[in-house]
């Protein structure tokens, strides 16, 4: 059976992809691919993923250059979600600026913020 | 505004959750909760996931005895994503008695097991 037919998308096309920094083991971002999307990233070793808000394929690091190098692939148990392991360039991986997605810390019912903006998303962006 | 209301649940009520392991950052586990599961994981500290399958609340060992202690809860940027720090007890994460669900990486179009069987399943659940 090709591989992509042992993988499990969900009832929209998509699967679930954990983004985590290969050195560290930091987890940089959560997104989802659909099955074009994942050729592409099995193909270039570049993440490609698939943009729900803009329903359209997500060439990571397209506009902001920070671009996601994929070492290693892993499935769960279930084949129904997907962990990369990347090489985060700028190791700057969210949209705010910042190294990580997971920088809101939930602590006796609040919220903290937890990482530094290390560029302005209007300087990312222009 | 309270906490919970901060927090992005999808179209069918749920967030998706990622457990990590507090100590060496590897990923053991992917799941889902719906806001009485989130509530209960906040109040008690040991992960509640809701079931997709069984549609119901997962006690996370209730019948294995491998109940994840919550260490830290953290929000992505969107505040849609869940990330979890964890001690998982009995070092067992998995139904397949691995230590973590991740144990089938993607190489040359192949799938390759990488993690060994700690414990058999049918030893777990009896």
């Amino acid at each position: 059976m090709p591989l992509l037919e042992k993988i499990k998308f969900d009832d929209k096309g998509l699967i679930p992809v954990i983004a985590q920094d290969v050195k560290t083991n930091e987890i940089l971002m959560f997104a989802w691919m659909n099955k074009e999307a994942l050729e592409l990233s099995l193909k270039n070793n570049q993440a490609v993923y698939y943009s729900r808000s803009r329903q359209k394929l997500w060439f990571k690091g397209e506009e902001s250059g920070y671009n996601q190098t994929i070492k290693e692939f892993y499935l769960d148990c279930d084949r129904d979600v997907l962990l990369i392991k990347i090489e985060q360039k700028g190791g700057i991986s969210c949209h705010t600026g910042r190294k990580s997605c997971f920088f809101q810390k939930i602590e006796k019912n609040k919220i903290t913020i937890t990482q530094n903006v290390l560029k302005k998303p209007t300087d990312i962006y222009g």
